[in-house]
């Protein structure tokens, strides 16, 4: 199933998109996250009928607008990108040889830098000059949990969306924990929609970015260093894990940093972003 | 004036302090982060009458118990810290000579790891070995904004508190990024309240932690290698900051690592932290 935070006649509703007939149907749930949380009490009562308007006639917004607390994000998490990174001279304490970290990298981004699809992203260029995009497959926390085992993992993911993790170069740089170069406002493109786990393959997906037509990035989540139950592992070790959380589980090579001189984002700019299974996603830049 | 978020008799209020008379007194708003956002409006009505009880009556929560966010917060802010922090080996990628950087670090803390004074922070003995403490003068930002100035910075900030930035140092160096080795569950003890800007001079404040008496960090904010209005407009340069945002400073020198060999916490350990004009925060580790 794939599930949409979406405006119609100006209500703000949770729906159950049918990609193929470019229908979505309102589905009974204050909002995305209480949709996830209770899941298995709403979800009998789940139908495409009734309620149903064209995808056309709606305006979709990021499946959770507005999350809890901040997105969890894992950097350098393809051998390619961790390279590229590397070589790029835009990682802090960057050292040759060790481009591939032993343990994963995880910051966070804030909730309230969430936009949809179609949102304009602001390239800020008051504040930075090396605007760049990410592809990410995110992991929607379905379960919530602490100390959850790599065996367990998949108990706890209520299913998979795109965000484009998008990073000031020179601020990820200067500031070397990356934080402050994640956060600017409108800097998190999130969706087309959520589409749950049991229809995907997370370890098998196809993952794409073209800017302004010109396909950039382009690599499997087969290659992903750390995966996803790892991650999950890595990251409840602790830390409890709740419903609705997200965690961007890092971007392959193809990222503006890569080409030499460097391809950074400019007002004009179209990115568009496409992860096999789930959507699309595509967002102007001013 | 001092805010804190209590129980008393199993009811979770705000109340406004009187810490000479060991008083409080109810404030009507739903929670801190509402009488924050909304104080220009409620202040006029807060009163030291009626509704009051003894602080000794009373369970003090964390000020804002669930913050809307992660908490920001600043690394390597004192010079003394961040040789100790370089020499002690827990520094990924630190560089003799470079200790001291050009641009803030900041990182996150989530706002689900936020414990009360009192509150027992645990020492998850199956993640890590080593725990150590990090006294913060912390600032509460009261009216939102983006793009703020150094000069218009102090309109910003609502008042200041104290919070113990718990950290687990071998994940906090194994992963690079610092966030997974600050986000486990209750590391984030934060209180007793918030005292408002106008009664303090934040640029000359006494921070201070014992550990089972032993006093280990006493230095003043004046040594604040970035300040306070240079840290706002920093943060806010592009990313909006809401009423209630918190901002850890950053600690002095003085914590477990800085010792040969590091003093880290265990089990049975207490921590007390006091910042002048602020208060106290004691935290029985476990």
């Amino acid at each position: 199933m794939k599930f949409a935070t979406y405006v119609h006649q100006g209500k703000e509703s949770v729906g159950l998109v049918d990609a193929e007939a470019e229908r979505i149907y309102r589905v009974d749930a204050a909002d995305m996250v209480e949709l996830i949380a209770r899941f298995d009490e709403i979800a009998p009562a789940i139908r495409m009928n009734g309620n149903g308007a064209d995808l056309a006639e709606v305006r979709l917004l990021a499946p959770i607008p507005r999350p809890r607390r901040n997105i969890f994000c894992v950097g350098k998490n393809y051998r390619d990108h961790a390279r590229e990174f590397a070589n790029s001279g835009y990682e802090a304490g960057a050292v040759k040889g060790a481009e591939i970290d032993d343990y994963p990298a995880v910051f966070t981004k804030p909730g309230t830098c969430v936009v949809g699809p179609g949102d304009t992203v602001d390239t800020h260029p008051r504040v930075t000059s090396s605007v760049d995009y990410e592809v990410e497959l995110t992991i929607v926390i379905g379960k919530g949990g602490r100390d959850i085992s790599r065996a367990e993992a998949h108990k706890h993911i209520f299913g998979y969306t795109i965000i484009n993790d998008v990073t000031a170069r020179d601020r990820q740089k200067n500031h070397r924990q990356w934080f402050l170069g994640k956060a600017l406002d409108t800097f998190c493109p999130m969706g087309p929609w959520i589409t749950t786990a049991d229809e995907v393959d997370a370890e098998n997906l196809q993952v794409k970015t073209w800017v302004n037509g010109e396909l950039r990035q382009d690599a499997n989540t087969r290659d992903l260093i750390f995966d996803i139950p790892g991650l999950i592992e890595t990251i409840s070790a602790g830390t409890t894990l709740e419903a609705g959380d997200l965690i961007a589980t890092g971007t392959p090579a193809g990222v503006g940093l890569g080409f030499s001189p460097p391809k950074f984002l400019k007002a004009g700019d179209n990115v568009t972003m496409s992860i096999s299974g789930i959507g699309t996603l595509s967002n102007p830049f001013a």
